[in-house]
């Protein structure tokens, strides 16, 4: 066979994989948006049988065939050759879960999903418990599977985040943490910023209008995509052309849907921008979960809780809402939405708090993979934990540890990505003023596509072809710098709040 | 192996190919409601992906062994032999067609309907015509493949009516046609009835809930299956515990929306009827298509155009409309909506000329099919037999040729059952009302469990296990009467016009 005839053997049988992975996600998106409640225990089974069959498929002997004869070809174009040498790293992984392992895991997963909806519903953790022990038994199983070099949750961390691993991050977060806790504590002595406007009645159906509106004119395409409500809000795409998010709305309080609109709008604009050609294959897959939340943040806090953004969008926002922000000066609304307070829930917590949560979470599961926790010891954990970091404690489960959605989908090591993803997302905002001309007139004028452009030219582009480091290099001129994130939170809230 | 391992073993293989021909199914809805445009082409390839999957499973050797096994133990339950036999019947069928025609037409059908979308907007057959001669050149091969005796559509009517063919269908027509353009002829000689009530403007959120508030009434189950917006209203289920039917709103036709509420709450409620323990078997399958249909019929006309059953919701109708439909009478209201008058589409038609637009359908397939008329012919064919049987044409294709769904579909065959499926529900009906004591009574009071309840025992709960025929026998003592339908016009419009 010529390299381009097998190079095509190659990319069908991976086509293929893909039907079946984003039909699976496609069973996924409905159940958290519209299955009706009788038949959730069937569609876990549904969803059960493709991720079984998309493996088989991926592990098929044929495909490994396939691979090791174009690994062996040296006249594969360069963007051909970076999808073999991906591919056969997946497969290589790939091979060494059974397909049992993996049915039981997706079941398990489904349980543990449904019994994380019954416990937020009753607010107790107990109701939970059982699920998850059995899903984090599986996790460590999957550890071994995987294999590691000296810690086992180092195999799940590299799950989402190639190379990561506890060294590096205990690494990071201990050069983060007295700083973000200096900066915090100066923060708290000076005169608290008034943020009571966002919480008063904001109607369902005006949000929801004005959620739309926004997302829109910040270029999500809607041909290509569509926007859902759901418990708990996410993004997930069955190719570049239809990418999905979903949001929730809380008529009391304003803030948890705009930003989570903007939110998952970033990361839905970098699945829309990967290159519709490659589908199934890695370059056309986001290079990393950390670039992926480097993207929602960077639209979320960069730009979303930024001064010239508002300039533009509050007269806009005033007229969805005439009562309730009518009189609420740019400076006032500016000062609210960023105001730091420790607080209990991760995904309303502000730019500095946040990063407490995720450490927290990291600390958590490291413990619980390597079994030094028990998984009915989480709650008393977690309390001490926030008590510890934050001086505060959750009077409930639902307000504690039950509120992420992570661990029920079996997601052990994404938290760190979260952080990573800020950091990622400051040392970029800051590249891009510098190479963008006029990028906050721009901003103040309503105007993002030239910032938009500029992440699809240095990132959407490229899929799966570069790291999150390699990306950050080729961008930046340097690796991941945790001091570009300090200096953007130390301007920020230098002028905010007067230190 | 013992008879209850290997029953276990074929049961098993026939839930992995229910869950993927089900997910299949999902990707169609979707289609259909909330489909981005963009990924037109990528979820047709997606839908053909799992489509020759699961015929390539249901077609392994492995379940044909198993089947060859359990067909000669003589210890199975009746019912599990039933399964067992209406599977082997079905293997032997589906073992006929390659992977390969199972992708083609899979990818043909999904081509042919994104065409008629787009025939629709332009209101153009030749829009549509090159994607549906291919895919008429696939339903000829089909035929060849499955084979027939006498006629070649024979072939294709099987697939949507076991036993059905050009014979017993010209005969029926035959029957019919003649008695039935008497009574229209005798109606129209009659004064007309005003309907022009239904034709005001009835706001679409106001439909929408009317619509929701009357399919809950009649106990279409929300916890297992919900309704949403489409093109075209259908009725699509992935379980007997999910399923979904849509709708389509005409804020200047009432009619339209609220009886296909009921015809596809007809439909689903024999779904959600259907046995859940027979998930993937043939015993948890509708028995036919005219069954299914008989049961929508008899919801839509029997009953939901009955002067019992407004007699307790026009009241209701009144509150949601009542600008419009206050100074309406029950008498006024039900002759409007039984109004007969020839017209161009089938959805909308009367109960009298509604059999028209099926045979003129009907002939038309045939003659497709035994290729004696062209595709590109079909308008022409169409006019001329819609002035030949009931006086009319249509002025553009979209009132015409293009009005209904089911040919993008690749469903040649699939009409006739419309037909039989009034017979059906004539008898049915007529049945019922002997055997549920105060039926009318209880219409009367908006209560429609028991009828409910007697179809689920009569009908819903066997699944496949027997045909039409046998149904129609076992449960009105004879085999289907066309007599019957003709008595319950009779006398019904005797009535309504004075004849």
């Amino acid at each position: 066979m010529t390299t381009s005839e097998l190079y095509n053997s190659y990319r069908e049988q991976m086509r293929r994989v893909a039907d079946i992975k984003f039909s699976s996600a496609l069973l996924q998106w409905d159940q958290e948006t519209y299955l009706p409640v009788k038949a959730a225990a069937i569609r876990g089974q549904q969803i059960a049988t493709l991720s079984e069959l998309a493996h088989q498929l991926f592990t098929d002997e044929k495909l490994g065939s396939v691979l090791n004869e174009l690994k062996q070809r040296e006249d594969l174009a360069e963007n051909d050759k970076k999808n073999v040498d991906l591919t056969f790293e997946d497969y290589t992984k790939n091979k060494k879960y059974s397909s049992e392992f993996v049915r039981k895991m997706s079941e398990q997963v489904n349980k543990t999903f449904h019994a994380w909806i019954e416990a937020r519903k009753q607010d107790s953790f107990p109701v939970f418990e059982n699920k998850l022990d059995t899903l984090i038994d599986l996790k460590k199983q999957e550890t071994d599977i995987l294999g590691y070099e000296k810690h086992p949750y180092n195999a799940l961390l590299n799950e989402f985040e190639k190379g990561c691993t506890v060294d590096l991050l205990d690494k990071t977060f201990t050069g983060l943490l007295p700083s973000l806790k200096e900066l915090l504590d100066r923060i708290t002595k000076k005169e608290q910023v008034d943020n009571s406007f966002l919480k008063q009645h904001f109607p369902k159906q005006d949000q929801w209008s004005w959620g739309m509106h926004l997302i829109k004119k910040l270029n999500f395409d809607f041909n290509a995509g569509r926007q859902d409500i759901s418990e708990h809000p996410f993004t997930i795409n069955f190719s570049s052309t239809d990418v999905r998010i979903t949001t929730r709305v809380d008529e009391n309080n304003f803030s948890n849907m705009t930003w989570s609109c903007i939110h998952e709008t970033g990361h839905a604009l970098y699945e829309q921008g990967l290159p519709e050609n490659q589908y199934g294959l890695p370059l056309g897959e986001a290079a990393s979960l950390s670039m992926h939340e480097s993207q929602s943040r960077l639209w979320e806090n960069n730009v979303g809780r930024g001064l010239s953004f508002w300039r533009y969008y509050l007269p806009e926002l005033q007229q969805y809402f005439p009562k309730q922000l009518g009189n609420v000066s740019l400076h006032t609304f500016y000062k609210g939405i960023n105001k730091v307070e420790p607080s209990l829930i991760r995904t309303e917590a502000d730019e500095v708090t946040y990063h407490f949560h995720v450490y927290i979470r990291y600390e958590l599961e490291k413990r619980l993979i390597e079994g030094s926790i028990k998984t009915k010891d989480i709650p008393a954990f977690w309390n001490e934990q926030y008590k510890k970091y934050l001086g505060i404690s959750a009077e409930t489960d639902k307000k504690g540890c039950l509120q992420d959605i992570h661990w029920s989908h079996g997601s052990f090591g994404y938290f760190p990505t979260y952080s990573l993803g800020s950091f990622y997302a400051a040392q970029f905002y800051s590249f891009a003023k510098q190479n963008i001309a006029g990028l906050d007139d721009q901003l103040e004028h309503g105007k993002t596509e030239n910032l938009l452009h500029w992440l699809r030219d240095n990132i959407h582009q490229y899929g799966r072809k570069y790291t999150s480091e390699e990306l950050c290099s080729k961008i930046t001129g340097k690796p991941l710098d945790i001091a570009e994130f300090m200096a953007y939170l130390l301007h920020k809230y230098t002028r905010i709040y007067n230190l």
